[in-house]
């Protein structure tokens, strides 16, 4: 018994989705250059991923409408991907003309989210991803995003099986790297914990990630669930910003700096300096008014 | 490695601090009356044992001054046990005389906060215990509850060995059901499961229990630890209130509302009544202006 905390990853990956899940139901918009200013901000603290727009309808998500000008506009160097969300092939093509380094495609677990969320039946928007995969250049990173994998507010529980099935149609489309996403926040360890590892021993050559969101207080607890699951992804958000404009109730996601300092207590290593990250927290907080997390109100000192 | 969440307690007790925790700091004074219907509220939600207040200096806590007439309003039943903290001699014979249920002892982990908090050495504080105990009815139930266990803002962390040496003088003097508190809220879940693990194997004999506040928004992580270490109690405030005055950057305890979500889809019994609390902690937030939790804000359904 002893082992179960012992055993968890040296090191893990944090994918900064601020920028792009944080900002995207902001009802003020955020100027682009201000916009390139916070996300060079956020690469001076170690990312090597960071989500930072999505290439939607303008309409539908109108903060993210400068998705090609922010994109073209951040100084990403070598260590670092810059990723952006494209929902279908309209999108495609502005992603990869702007520079985009890595596509995020995107999909729900619950047919009725995917449709309020991308407008078409599950079935669909697989047809339509799998239709991209095709369409991308020879050396383009690309990963999937599936939405509502613990539980919908349309649908509540998703089943496990609903999960690997669609898992499993990903997979024979040619994708490997997935990211797990409790887009409510309503995931509870244990079934974080069960999702992430029997995926993991179903599909071993997947590399799986999890994005949480902290609506019910559950996120870092779903991390560690996750780390004792053998996962060494996810995604978090500087500030605690965010929430899908598409499934009512969903909260904040697990912010960065929560996680990270953490993270860093408990010697798993990110690259990331938590420091740092929290000023980005503070002047993002400061500059769009939003935001707030445990580690923004705590005054005293952590365990280091 | 899939047992992990499958082996944790199928349930669980849930000790409310609310009234004494949560209420100790609070700046406007709740009239006698006002506890006593909130403490009734708690009651009907079926806990087994509430902290309803604590015998200690009105002018070092002046919240907690009219502690014998709580004790002696409310409608305790049978199943129920009125908890108080009782730090001294001098407060012994106005808690048993008012009829508290259980005596709570308390004392620091780390020297200086046991100074700023109890005015005396932890030497001191283990005499007086010692002695407090020895002065009790043959059948009177009391604990004793360990502060600062994970982490002193004061003496930063608190190694084992430390926690091990007092758990071994409160063993000698007597205590068996003892409560580790993460007073400040920086206890990571690794160093929760740790620490719970290790004084379980090491006093099989003791009833260990935990008192975690969400300062970095780690308690239902470390709750999860605690559970995966076989700890079975856990203390918890309705509406997330509270905070050591003599703790510099302590900020709530872990919302009752929050964890009793979590256990009750997780499948972990404990016999409350999760809607009558969220009413309870609601009702809380209009009468005394304060408190704040995750399934307070929540706006969403939850996996039930």
């Amino acid at each position: 018994m002893t082992q179960i905390y012992q055993d968890l990853p040296a090191a893990v990956s944090l994918v900064e989705v601020g920028p792009r899940d944080g900002w995207q139901n902001l009802a003020e918009f955020i100027p682009t250059a201000t916009k390139v200013q916070l996300i060079d901000d956020l690469i001076a603290c170690g990312f090597r991923e960071i989500e930072v727009s999505s290439f939607v309808n303008p309409k539908a998500i109108p903060q993210l409408k400068d998705a090609a000008a922010v994109v073209a506009a951040i100084k990403a160097g070598p260590g670092l991907l810059t990723a952006a969300l494209v929902p279908n092939r309209r999108g495609l093509e502005p992603a990869l003309k702007a520079g985009v380094g890595k596509i995020v495609f995107f999909i729900s677990a619950s047919d009725t989210h995917n449709r309020k969320n991308l407008g078409c039946q599950q079935s669909e928007t697989l047809t339509e991803i799998g239709m991209m995969l095709r369409e991308l250049p020879a050396n383009a990173r690309y990963r999937v995003s599936i939405s509502n994998v613990f539980g919908c507010p349309y649908e509540k529980k998703i089943s496990f099986s609903a999960v690997e099935g669609l898992v499993r149609e990903l997979f024979h489309r040619g994708f490997r790297e997935i990211t797990l996403c409790d887009t409510l926040g309503v995931a509870t360890p244990d079934q974080v914990y069960r999702y992430s590892y029997e995926l993991r021993q179903k599909f071993p050559s997947g590399d799986f990630g999890l994005h949480l969101h902290d609506s019910c207080g559950r996120a870092l607890a779903g991390v560690m669930a996750g780390l004792q699951a053998g996962i060494k992804r996810f995604d978090s958000a500087a500030g605690g910003l965010g929430g899908c404009p598409f499934a009512p109730g969903a909260a904040g996601n697990l912010a960065t700096e929560d996680l990270l300092f953490t993270l860093d207590e408990m010697g798993i290593e990110t690259g990331i300096d938590s420091q740092k990250l929290l000023a980005c927290a503070r002047r993002q907080l400061r500059i769009t008014g939003s935001g707030g997390s445990h580690m923004l109100s705590f005054s005293g000192s952590c365990n280091q």
